[in-house]
This record gives C-alpha cells, sequence and structure tokens, in this order.
C-alpha cells in the first residue's frame, strides 16, 4: 500500500513533509520549494490533500501548496504513486501554477 | 473579501459544495461532477483545498477531489476569484485529472 | 468535411486566418493575438501546421505560432472542429505558450 | 546559433527527424513515438514547425504531428534549446495530445 507520510525530494530539489494520513486519506504537510517565481524569499509552505488507499499501491493523490507566507500564489499537484525497479517508492506528478493576476482580461495568462 | 463557502456551478454542470474556510484558509467540501470518463455511476465527492485571505477579493486558491466513490482517479483544480461586470463572484479555474495506470512507462499518459 | 481554410476568431477576440489546407492536412497563416505578455506591440504572427482530413468534419488539427515579430517565444494549439446547435463550425483548443528563459534551471517556469 | 536540422531523442525512446529549417524558421520532418495510446501498430508520422533563429542558441520553437497514418490524434510540442554541462544541445519540451471525440459535450477529456 502506498502511504504519502514522510519526506520527499524532487529532481529539482524541492522537499516536502507529509504528515499523517487519516482513514479517508486526507493529509496536510509542509513544501519546501526549490524554485520560485516570487520576488520575496522562498518559506516553507502548507499544503492539504487527498490520496486513494488502494492495496496495490499505485494510488493516485492531489494536493495544494498554499504559497502565502511569499507570494499570492497557489499551486495543486496531481499524482500516483509508484514502486521502481530497484523496489523505491516514486512518486510521479505534474503540477499548475497559478498567479494572481488583477482583472479577468488577464486570466488567460495566470496559470503556467 | 473572497471566501470560496458555498454553492458553485461551472459550465459544464458540474456543481460544488465549500464548508467553512478556516481561518488558515483550509476547507473541505463536495464536488458533484456532470461529467467523468470512468465506468461506474457518478457519485458526490470529497474535496479539501486551501484559498488565500487576500483582502481585495481577488484569492487565488487550490483543491483536490478524490474520486474514490466511484473511481480510482484524483483531479486537482487552481484558480481565483474574481467580480465581473454584473457584480457576481465569478472563479476562473484550471483543471488536471489524474487516471491510474499501471506501470511506470504508461505514466506519460495518465493526466489530462 | 472540415477544413480550417478561412477566418476564425476566439472568445478572447484574437483572429487568426489560415491559408489554403494541401492535401496532407498541411497548411500555413497568420494569427493576430488579442493578448500579450510581451513588451513590444503585437504584430500579426505567422502560423504553421497540420489537420486531419476526416470526412465526418471532426477532424482533429494542430499549429504553432512563431512570435518572432515581437517577442522570442513561441505557441501551440491542439483542436479539434465541431459543428455546433446552429449548424455553425468551432473549433475547441487547448494551447501551451512557450517562454524565453536563460539557464535550464528555469525551465520548470517558461511554459504556460 | 540552434539549428533543430537533424536527429533527436526523448526519454521515453521516440525520436524525431528534423529536415532543413528555412530562412523563416519553419521545419518538416518526421517523428518516430515509443508509446501510444491508439490501437493501430505506431508508423512514423508527419510533423510541421516553426522555431525562432536568435543568435544565442536559445531558441524557442513548436510542432505539430499529425498521427493520421495510425490514429485520428494529433499531438503539438512546444519547447526551447539548450546546452548542457557537457557541452551537447538538449530540447526541452511540453506536449498537449489532442484525441478526436464525438460530440462537444466530450470535449473536456479531449486533451491530454
Amino acid at each position: 500500500q502506498c502511504n504519502l507520510t514522510g519526506l520527499w525530494q524532487n529532481d529539482l530539489g524541492s522537499k516536502m513533509r507529509v504528515f499523517e494520513v487519516d482513514s479517508e486519506g486526507n493529509f496536510s504537510g509542509e513544501y519546501h520549494t526549490s524554485v520560485s517565481s516570487a520576488t520575496k524569499p522562498i518559506q516553507p509552505s502548507p499544503l492539504v490533500g487527498s490520496q486513494h488507499l488502494d492495496k496495490d499501491g499505485k494510488c493516485t493523490f492531489g494536493f495544494t501548496v498554499n504559497w502565502k507566507k511569499f507570494s499570492d500564489s497557489t499551486a495543486v499537484f496531481v499524482g500516483q504513486c509508484f514502486t521502481d525497479d530497484k523496489g523505491d517508492e516514486v512518486l510521479k506528478t505534474s503540477w499548475l501554477l497559478r498567479e494572481k493576476v488583477d482583472t479577468l482580461p488577464s486570466d488567460w495568462k495566470a496559470t503556467r
């Protein structure tokens, strides 16, 4: 079974800690990004999310990171747990970053 | 100020209810999708997320929907609150849907 | 049958003209965007692309817009032709915009 | 200066050959994908695209692959040339794959 609880690191050097996953699959944690498009210094940022609890260890999951400590942006990640050739747990994720824009006509460029 | 609490409907007819937003910006709720690529019948699905609490009413936010009641997929949404010309609150969002795949080599096609 | 040749306008007011589609489905044209994240004034920009030639009029297609006249970015669009309730031809598209970044570590933020 | 002409391979084992890039930055070529969600056997597929011709070798580019030989889908790729630590040319790309759907209400799920 896949359980997100613990410390994870991605290819860019960002790290996240997921606290306890409850019986519904909900969790919270902290995301330490190594990259940022904000001007203020990066700070550890709270995350909340949810995972499936399938017994085959290939659960899909998603979470939201609120960058409020240094930015008015929000990111979401969605992905799946795998076990790689060496037996290590691997998370494959995709993400969207929403930057705040002033007006509706600027909405087209707010997400990357 | 923008507060996501309440009932929202999108252009496709999907509805979501966001329960109370706490002082950190975290919230939970229920998502009733009107569209699905799953074979089982659609059911209301739990969501958890987080929003900024900016006073200008243009907060960015994100949330995760766990489709576990009828599917092994997970979706994430990220967006921003706006007020339109008529004075109505509007949410502009983007999303990613993660479908479960069996093996790492199939990862490339798992997200839409 | 769907043929992209002609003048098209999107919801944001951007217009594109597609010149003749050849027997392979290839085409070129001109894209007049109404929105831009560049600092220089917008100019009509060349596009090249390709479409399927299915007889049911629901062809998928894609094209690249090279913004070189006022920017070092490139955009790609992918979509499908439909006929709506009123009998009008409609194009549904998704896009990615690549902005130039200086170094590989900035690659993560280059696409929106 | 970056010139896409030549043979390129990605992490998944897909290969593409780009023929001559003309003075406008336009090119055509052939894409041999190693992955597919289609049922018919994979075949080499024609591509058309466009690149910038910046002298710093960090050009952005885009191209369309028409999978008509074995599928009714179309893909677009957008990216940028870089030179890595070892002095090798590297292409960083993002892509969208449009699958054909029957009706407008299914449009939401057509792109991955």
